[in-house]
C-alpha cells in the first residue's frame, strides 16, 4: 500500500502533517499546496509544493487530501470545496457549528462521489471517541473533559482583537482539585474546570486596568471563568510564551449495579507540540479515510464512524495476533 | 430498538451482564441458560432462567446471545457451538490461543451465516482498541501496558492444584517506578512491569518453606517475577481477599519528529468489580454486533472491527452533536 497524501495549507498544522507523514511507511506526500506565493514559501527537503490553483489539476495524482487550513475562516469553505475533487480529512473543531460543516461537506461529497472526514484530531476526535466507548460502557456516570495546559488559539485571539492590545497568549489551565471531583463522579462543567491565565502585550500609554476589565468582562471567553491577566513586554512573550505543548484529560465515573459498586476510567494526553500530535492523528485518520473509501463509501464520516483498526497500518490478522 | 438478549453461562460474569442490562434501555434480557439444573439456580426477580438444553429452541427469540463462560474450559467450545444458533459475543482472553479461537468462532459463523465478537472486556478488548489508536498516532512509540492491582484467576488456580494448598488468591500489581519508566517513553514488559502478591491457604502439617519455593520456582508463572508468598487462614482470606476490584493501565509515549518532540498518551481504569464491569462491556458490544449484524455482516469480528459509535445507545448524529 501506497497512498498518495496532498497538504492543502502550509501553516503549523500542514508543517506539522508532513513531519508526520514521514513516519508513515505506507504513504508519499505527493504535494503541498498554498495560497502564498510558492516562490516564497521553504518546504522540508524535496517536497512538492504547488500553487493553490493547481489543486484541481494535481488532485487525480491524490488518494487523500489533508485540509489543514483553520476552522475560524478557512474549513467552513474549503473542505466541501476540495471534497469535489479528493477524498478529504480535516481537523475542524468548531463544536457549535460541526453539524452544519458536517452538512454542507456530506453534501459536496454525495455530489462528487468523494469520502470526507471531519473532526479529525484530539478534541474533537480522540477524545470523542473516548467519551463515546465511555458512554457507552458506564450508561450512569458522568463524564468531563478537561483540557490544557496549553495555548487556546481562540482564546488569544478574542485578545489581540481589543484596541490597544499588540499581541498576546491565553493558556487554558485544568484544575487539579475539579480533576478530582471528576474522578469521584462528580460532572465538572467546563466553564468551572479551568482557568485561564492571559499574557498581554500591550501599545504604549493603554489604561492597562481598563484593558483588565474588559478581558474579565468579555462574554462567552472569560466572563464567569476564574481569570488573570498578566501585562507583559513583546521580548518576554517571545522569550517564554512560544511553546505549542498541550495536553488534556478525558474523566469518567459510573455506577455498575444498584448499590455502590463504581468503575473509573481516564485518558489523558500530554504534548510538547499541538500541531505535530495533531498532525500525527490526521495521518492515521487519512489512512482510515482512504481505507474506507476503497470499500466504496462516499459522504462525510468521524472518528466515531470508523473502525479502529482502519487507522493503523499493521494488517488485522497483525494487530488481532500482537495487540488483542 | 428493543434488542432481546440471552445469557449463556450463570457465574460471577453472567451475572455482572444480567446487573448491566438493567441499565440498557434499549434491550431486554430474553433468558438465562445454565448449565446447573434450574430448580436450583436463584436469579435477579423475574429474570427468565432455561436449562442449557433450551437453547437451540429459544434461540429464534434471541438476537444476541453473550456467552460468559471460563477461557479455560467453556469458551473454546461454547462460542463456536453457540454461533450455530445466534450472534453471539464472548470475552475470550487467553491471548496465546486468540487466533485459533478466531478461527474456529468463524468458521462456524461462515456455515450458521451468523456474526459473532470476540475478546469484548477490558483487555483483551477496550485496551486492545487502545493500544492500536495509540500505535497508529504514534508509529515512534513505545506502548506497555499494566494490570492491577487485581486477582489474577489464572495465577490463582495456578497455586491451587499444588499439593497442600486449599485456596489462593493471587494479586498482580503494577510497580509504579515501572509506569513511570513506561510515562518517560521506555518500554516495559510485563514481567518486570509488576510483582504478584500470593495469599495462601495451607492443609495442616504442609512444609510451608519447600511450598513457598515451589510457588516462586513455578515457570511461566512466577519464575523470574518479582513474588511474595502469604501463609494465612481460610478465615483471614474469607474476610479480607474476596474483593472483585482490579484495574489497568495503557501507557504510550512516542517521538513527533526527528528532533525531540513527544507525546504521552495514558489510559487507565480502575473498577470495584472486574466482572460487572466487563458485563457493562460485554452489553455494549452486544448492542454494536448487533447493529453491524443489521448491515448483514457475517463472521467473526473483534472490538478492532467495529466503529466506536455502534456501541453507544445514541443515534450516531446525536453523538456528533454531543460529544464531537
Amino acid at each position: 500500500m501506497n497512498i498518495q497524501i496532498g497538504i492543502a495549507g502550509y501553516g503549523n498544522l500542514g508543517k506539522g502533517v508532513e513531519t508526520a507523514l514521514r513516519q508513515a511507511e505506507d504513504m508519499t506526500l505527493a504535494g503541498v499546496f498554498t495560497h502564498r506565493d510558492p516562490r516564497f514559501v521553504r518546504v522540508f527537503r524535496d517536497t512538492p509544493l504547488y500553487a493553490w490553483e493547481e489543486l484541481s489539476e494535481k488532485a487525480k495524482d491524490i488518494d487523500v487530501l489533508i485540509a489543514c487550513g483553520g476552522s475560524a475562516r478557512d474549513l467552513p469553505k474549503q473542505t466541501p470545496q476540495l471534497a469535489q475533487y479528493c477524498h478529504v480529512v480535516d481537523s475542524f473543531d468548531t463544536h457549535a457549528d460541526m453539524e452544519a460543516h458536517f452538512q454542507r461537506v456530506n453534501a459536496a461529497c454525495q455530489k462528487s462521489g468523494k469520502l470526507a472526514l471531519i473532526g479529525a484530531g484530539w478534541d474533537p476526535g480522540l477524545f470523542s471517541l473516548l467519551r463515546v466507548y465511555m458512554g457507552a460502557i458506564l450508561p450512569q456516570g458522568a463524564i468531563s473533559t478537561f483540557w490544557g495546559q496549553g495555548i487556546s488559539q481562540g482564546h488569544s485571539d478574542a485578545i489581540r482583537q481589543l484596541k490597544g492590545v499588540q499581541d498576546a497568549r491565553q493558556y487554558t489551565i485544568p484544575l487539579s482539585a475539579k480533576m478530582e471531583e471528576a474522578r469521584q463522579g462528580k460532572p465538572v462543567e467546563a466553564r468551572t474546570g479551568h482557568e485561564r491565565e492571559c499574557y498581554v502585550v500591550c501599545e504604549p500609554g493603554v489604561d492597562l486596568s481598563a484593558l483588565r476589565r474588559q478581558i474579565l468582562d468579555m462574554p462567552h471567553y472569560f466572563a464567569g471563568y476564574a481569570t488573570n491577566v498578566h501585562f507583559i513586554t513583546s521580548q518576554e512573550l517571545k522569550q517564554d510564551h512560544l511553546s505549542m505543548a498541550h495536553g488534556g484529560h478525558v474523566i469518567a465515573n459510573g455506577l455498575l449495579d444498584e448499590q455502590q459498586k463504581r468503575a473509573r476510567m481516564e485518558f489523558s494526553m500530554q504534548t510538547d507540540s499541538n500541531p505535530l500530535y495533531t498532525g500525527h492523528i490526521l495521518v492515521s485518520a487519512a489512512r482510515a479515510l482512504y481505507r474506507l473509501a476503497q470499500e466504496g463509501a462516499i459522504g462525510c464520516k468521524t472518528m466515531l464512524d470508523i473502525p479502529p483498526a482502519y487507522f493503523s497500518a499493521c494488517p488485522v490478522r497483525e494487530l488481532r495476533q500482537k495487540l488483542l
